[in-house]
């Protein structure tokens, strides 16, 4: 009477679904066949291993299959690659790769998770020597290998999604230069393009060259350590390494061929329990689409957190525990580069446009923590929340101390339908050296219910180009001098008051200032004087960086 | 036509109030009344500045009257007193203290926010010169200027909460030799005493003294620069300072002599849009009594945070703009002491019991990111829920990294009325330097879910005193002999499965290991092969500490 659950693929959801299958039955006989070399193993630690913050290679072996094999009593395959399923009959083909062997698995439940796979360019070249993916722990030794043998001076990465810019820091803490090339006009097109600038420019600073917009044409060998790359921009790059990290595909050959229901998206598809179209099938992780709970659209999200409780849930499916059903993802992340963290949560605004959700927005940039507590560094913020509700739509971050411990709180206020009420009236851990009496969080959550209460009119800088508003910059004199918008006047905050008939009645006011603080207070000023004003969210620091990405 | 707004006291709540109160209207007069030196002065920054982590002394006044007339228009009186209010009248009687003069001034909205005053033992001796309270700046100016006068080396704190913790650390880090004399029988009563043992623990390393169920019985002059203190257990303790720290008191001698409803705890009897019972004044801040939003039960919370949001709330139910009204309190609070980070929100398990609430708890002590990465500290955390629905109760943490963000989210999931089910699928920020694709959140959500699931039958270290369990100890053999719960059978969890005939089938069968993670996965092991098995969440990581705080 006992019972076979077979399961592809052994890292995240693989993994995590035998353990959780082990500690509901004891009766079950579980069997993971990976047809890589490891299991259970980090692949999110690969970059921080090629830069040697991670120094033990053993570390990044979560678990092994002796470990599998002693705590749990679970067989684990390695080079052991499944081929085919045969639905009727409840059998996988399995090919040995070792041996080149093949043979039948019976199972009573059936669980994929063959994850993703690296895409490289379609280009030519690309299968040169000394292209490298950065998938496996092989493809890490292969790359610090590359590096020693060749004594790799220059590093092209292609992507400038999370592993190319976990890559970028790490090759260049190893002492190489490096260039990114991403065909998008901006790093992490997770988040909008204003918030990117603040990437690039950190980026720039560290000493990594950002080649964006632009892509890569072609790969030749100039010699046995140099790789010639042509540009979309006709530029000729000489490099010791190229990796290339141009995202990932849904791994779903297996499933596709098994005939199982494939989404649009190219995810497998699987309802809120993780069953794919055959009942005695389930799936999980980087190979299966999600459903978005904000947008309640279809999406790819190869993220480790959602594949290893999906895992785990369709384990408590198939033992019959009757769970929760999985609620969706968020698309959380967190990526840090060159000491920048970059950290978001559900929507931003180019999805909602995509979605045709209504959003207003504000940006904010308080201190980490308190002000007068050294080492207070900003963080800046974008929020974005449905009118005239309320609802959180989305949040995105960047600073170097304390982005993702904002991101988290945002993102369990979506987790449970929040609202900026519920920011505004967050409780949250105050000493000087933590946060501040008006967390950041607080701080966000304000300045959204002044805007839906009514007492914080906003515009944004995409609106001033489309109509003749008077633009009215409240900094002090030396700020102004120092850059300002065009046809911006000037009036500091302190001398408002005094100076207000030089401020037209009869057109609308814009305001800004560097961060949206002092013009909000300005603004409350006018709207008390009875002119028609309205703040600039995110102030200057945005302005800067609009105009330096329109060029 | 124009309003006035008086304002007692502008330091957290008062000067929030002001702020506001302008923001909404040009119109109305503000004018803050302040008894002390300074106005709206960082007082949690105070025993930083005491340690020299703030070094510069103008960091501390987060505003200046200056700032307040340049920016607000409001008016800032700093050493008046407000001495009576005269209700019928509408009408305030003010001391200015440095010309001793009294005037009276005329109000259509009165705000109260007086704070609290330090409380000092009540014992013989405690008005000798060197024994100093941290509520303003002239108190760290004296302290500072004490320390370097008697060239001091030691110094005994009286109270081991958040200022007696803070003092502890910053004056031990200045070389001097500290001492803790707290009449509680630990640090923080705020947390559970099994998570205070790890503070003391620390604590103790760190080279602090702890005099714990200690009582202060009288202070002595010594010698110029001596003073000696008597203690409850006999001894006699020479010291070059004393800070009392002793807790505070609401300030509401103004507020009772003009006759509004006090209430029972102490505090000014506000409603949630901080009215008093006179509908023309409005209270505040330290001073009031707030409604705590699990028990219902009224606290009083002197926290900066709930400060800055009711005097803000104050303001716009003057200004008559309808604000949605305040949500009670959550207590969350975080402290650091010599490195360590102590946070909570919600309830503990304490007040969990004088409340009668229903609860259940579990430990854990996952690492605050990646294991693999280099750095990961534990979390350890209790998390209290209420039996069946999974309400969340509180959290309590220490640990040297990552604390604060835990709790953060957990106070944001009880902010929404969430449950153990919401921290379970929460997605919160994973790269490996960030967190765990398993968060600790997630974590404890993971274990709440599996008991209120009936996969996880739990039993405490309290329970074991009245039954006669099998106790199985699941460690390795070597942990075992380091140290083990006395009647405690050793079977290492991976030899478990080959040892079933050691287990006894009629008895209760008790498990625990370090932590709870591994006995909870020999408990499932044991209900699978029909025990009657519980596990002890916490495991002998919280023993040890049991027995050591028992003695």
């Amino acid at each position: 009477m006992k019972k076979r659950l077979l399961i592809v693929g052994g890292v995240a959801a693989g993994a995590s679904c035998a353990a959780r299958a082990r500690r509901l039955s004891e009766e079950t006989e579980i069997i993971i066949f990976e047809r890589g070399n490891y299991v259970s193993f980090a692949n999110c630690g690969l970059p921080y291993y090629v830069g040697h913050k991670i120094k033990i290679r053993e570390k990044l072996l979560v678990a092994t299959p002796d470990y599998f094999k002693r705590r749990f009593q679970i067989e684990v395959r390695l080079e052991h690659e499944v081929t085919a399923i045969d639905r009727g009959k409840k059998t996988i083909t399995v090919m040995d790769l070792k041996s080149g062997q093949e043979y039948t698995e019976q199972y009573d439940f059936l669980m994929l998770a063959p994850g993703a796979r690296a895409v490289k360019p379609p280009v030519k070249g690309a299968d040169i020597q000394g292209i490298f993916t950065v998938k496996t722990i092989p493809d890490a030794d292969d790359i610090l290998d590359w590096i020693s043998r060749h004594k790799v001076h220059d590093a092209l990465i292609i992507g400038g999604g999370f592993i190319g810019c976990e890559m970028a820091e790490n090759l260049h803490e190893l002492g190489i230069k490096v260039r990114i090339v991403e065909m998008l006009p901006q790093l992490m097109p997770q988040v909008d393009a204003e918030m990117a600038w603040f990437i690039h420019s950190h980026v720039k600073q560290s000493g990594i060259t950002l080649s964006l917009h632009t892509k890569v044409m072609e790969f030749e060998r100039d010699s046995e350590s140099t790789i010639c790359v042509t540009l979309s921009s006709g530029e000729v790059v000489k490099t010791g390494i190229v990796i290339s990290a141009t995202g990932v595909r849904p791994d779903t050959a297996l499933a596709k061929e098994a005939g199982l229901a494939m989404s649009p998206s190219g995810g497998i598809t699987v309802d809120n329990y993780m069953q794919t179209s055959d009942p005695a099938v389930w799936a999980a992780g980087d190979a299966v689409e999600s459903i978005h709970v904000l947008s309640g659209k279809p999406v790819l999200l190869p993220l480790a957190g959602p594949a290893n409780r999906q895992g785990r849930l369709a384990a408590d499916v198939m033992m019959g525990t009757n769970p929760e059903p999985f609620r969706g993802v968020q698309g959380t992340f967190v990526c840090g580069i060159a000491g920048l963290t970059v950290a978001s949560t559900g929507l931003g605004e180019r999805n909602c446009k995509d979605s045709g959700i209504q959003y207003e927005k504000i940006y904010l940039s308080p201190y980490h923590h308190a002000g007068y507590y050294p080492g207070a560094a900003p963080v800046t913020m974008k929020l974005v929340f449905s009118k005239p509700d309320g609802k959180i739509l989305g949040a995105q971050s960047v600073g170097m101390e304390g982005v993702d411990k904002r991101i988290d709180v945002i993102s369990m206020a979506i987790q449970n339908n929040g609202t900026v009420y519920d920011l505004e009236q967050a409780e949250l851990c105050y000493a000087p050296q933590y946060g501040s009496a008006k967390d950041p969080v607080n701080m966000a959550g304000m300045i959204a219910v002044n805007i839906l209460r009514g007492f914080h009119p906003v515009a944004h800088w995409d609106d001033i180009k489309q109509n003749r508003a008077f633009i009215l910059d409240v900094r002090t004199k030396r700020e102004y001098q120092n850059g300002h918008y065009p046809d911006a006047v000037n009036i500091p905050l302190d001398t408002l008051r005094n100076e207000l008939d030089k401020i037209p009645g009869d057109r609308e006011i814009l305001v800004y200032c560097l961060s949206g603080q002092r013009s909000y207070y300005a603004v409350r000023i006018l709207l008390e004087y009875g002119f028609n004003a309205k703040n600039i969210p995110g102030g200057y620091m945005f302005y800067r960086d609009y105009d330096e990405y329109d060029e």
